[in-house]
């Protein structure tokens, strides 16, 4: 007998990259920075005691809410504290959309949500990028056309990296009649000489909610911890009525506080990641992939012709090193590769280097 | 303009107890262990670094799982880890429930349960506990009739402290079409002379979950950690597809896992809050209270006659005191008192036997 309801008897779960704890794994497959945590989040970690942990967090996070709102310019009411990132998507899925109601995305895009559709019991409406992996010209239309409430982008895009600009964002976004969410989890790294701020439109703009996290930027994917930024009716629901009422932890509040805090400091991994970016990024161009120019800390890189992308994959991972291979359509002929530090690129550069070599 | 959800719109979230963190208040309101976490906890918290939150947590936190399950004699395949029971109440419902379902639950109760409901767009249907504040007799007939597909019921209960018998709950569980889910936070608190161990038949009855906490028994409270426990294949629809990936973190899955293996000192703090439990309860029955026998870590207690809870609730509340007023019905002349430590529970008692004389 099954107690399930109907649809979530139906879906099919998320499945998370690869996790590894081996030593001396090269761990390039699921996109956490190479560099860890500021002092200032060390040093906040080292100040925890257990017996601050008896007591309730508190529950409208204001510390780390004031801390974020200094960072972007915005009030704490423009900000709520989610457990990871993947909290805020369920969140305005649940908040935004009824049972039967259409959720928008590009495809291809983050497989996490199709899976938060289906929960949602949500029609999921799939706008296919261009040739070029932009968001097509007629973007809106279709959109406007799906009736989707909920448009969900990934910005810069994953897995490819490519940022759409912020003009076409705001574009989209004003011609659209439900909630756009803009999910920036790798903005950390886009180049800041390309100026890209949505988070300044956002007051203006009064159906955009951004999603940041600090999983990738400040080396945190173990502490789950992100937050959403709007205009303070739209985060207003989200943070009084549907999230759950002690949503993150004490420990999570106090080191997330400390790192948007210390973020001068964060931002010298974002720089070295960006180098390193470009590293990578020509030494595997030199060796004959098709690598897409990355505003993200990863590389979407297309093998040379003849080998095969799966093999490479396996070979790597033979040797220790994970990347990402996606067995679907438009992605199979491809590996998404983190930037990892210095020593780990020059090694995984020297691995793929032999594949070739070897499978000549 | 509103994007919301019509039953978002609606809907009126949940208030949490006041959290204060006043030097030197005495905070008898959200029912938190008095105690310390054990020794192995703040060991596990003393070796955390920062560096082991660059990558992502497990996913699937197996390590507390295999800990639990050996605690209570399952398998980890039994155990789902959560963000605090909250997220285990979130999930129970989004799993078994659709838009337009029943969920039954007792009255009074734990009063995030009707929040939860709006959210999911599920009706509530009350059950009332009867006179003497147990489970009524016809308490089947009543769910059965209700046509609910999901039954919360909180045991030992909150906010009387009565706990229910073991056989009494199976019965239920038995004679019930749908899922049961016994919210056990305040479990660790039960004389273990009453042999209540439901955990034990969960294998058995294929459609109970039982909710554990941290929060409570363990001194976690700021930690956000609870699990699940019942049959395998009520556990995986939730571990595989409606929880988050990543719903608990890094650190808080090495503090749970040390808490649950450390049971045993845990456990002398239990026997020190029923002892506690016992002298307080006696105290005010002195005074002329009407204490209910509780199984749990707070009392509830009807004031003298001719006294007013809510004057008594500001009272203490002025000297730093602070307990839990409902001004609901049945418990409107009624205050909940968390047992706290020895000096706490005296300086509470002695602020009470002031207000009673000075308002005499």
């Amino acid at each position: 007998m099954s107690f399930e309801r109907p649809n979530i008897k139906r879906m099919q779960g998320y499945t998370p990259g690869e996790q590894s704890n081996l030593d001396g794994i090269i761990k390039l497959n699921t996109n956490e920075n190479p560099y860890p945590a500021t002092a200032a989040v060390a040093t906040a970690l080292a100040g925890v005691r257990v017996e601050d942990l008896r007591r309730y967090p508190s529950p409208s996070a204001l510390a780390f809410r004031t801390a974020a709102a200094a960072y972007h310019g915005l009030s704490p009411e423009n900000i709520i504290p989610t457990n990871g990132g993947d909290e805020l998507l369920r969140l305005v899925i649940t908040t935004f959309t009824s049972a039967g109601d259409t959720i928008a995305v590009a495809e291809p895009s983050y497989s996490l949500y199709p899976v938060l559709a289906d929960i949602q019991d949500c029609e999921l409406h799939r706008i296919a990028l261009d040739e070029d992996w932009n968001l097509s010209a007629d973007f809106s239309r279709q959109l406007a056309d799906s009736d989707a409430k909920l448009c969900l982008l990934v910005n810069p895009h994953a897995p490819t990296g490519k940022l759409t600009p912020q003009a076409r964002i705001i574009q989209i976004a004003q011609e659209f009649e439900g909630v756009l969410l803009v999910d920036e989890a790798y903005v950390d790294f886009v180049d800041p000489d390309l100026s890209y701020e949505l988070t300044r439109e956002l007051e203006r703009l009064g159906n955009v909610i951004v999603l940041r996290t600090l999983s990738k930027g400040y080396s945190l994917a173990g502490l789950r911890f992100g937050y959403g930024i709007g205009a303070a009716q739209l985060i207003a629901p989200m943070m009084d009525k549907t999230r759950d009422s002690y949503n993150t932890d004490h420990v999570s509040q106090l080191l997330a506080t400390a790192a948007i805090e210390s973020v001068e400091e964060a931002s010298l991994s974002w720089r070295k990641v960006r180098m390193e970016r470009t590293r990578v990024s020509a030494a595997l161009t030199s060796m004959g992939f098709d690598v897409l120019p990355s505003e993200c800390n990863f590389l979407l890189a297309t093998l040379p012709t003849g080998y095969d992308a799966e093999k490479l994959y396996l070979d790597l991972k033979s040797q220790n090193i994970l990347v990402r291979y996606f067995n679907q359509p438009r992605l199979s002929d491809k590996l998404r590769i983190s930037i990892g530090n210095d020593q780990e690129n020059t090694r995984l550069l020297q691995a793929i280097e032999q594949f070739l070599l070897a499978s000549r």
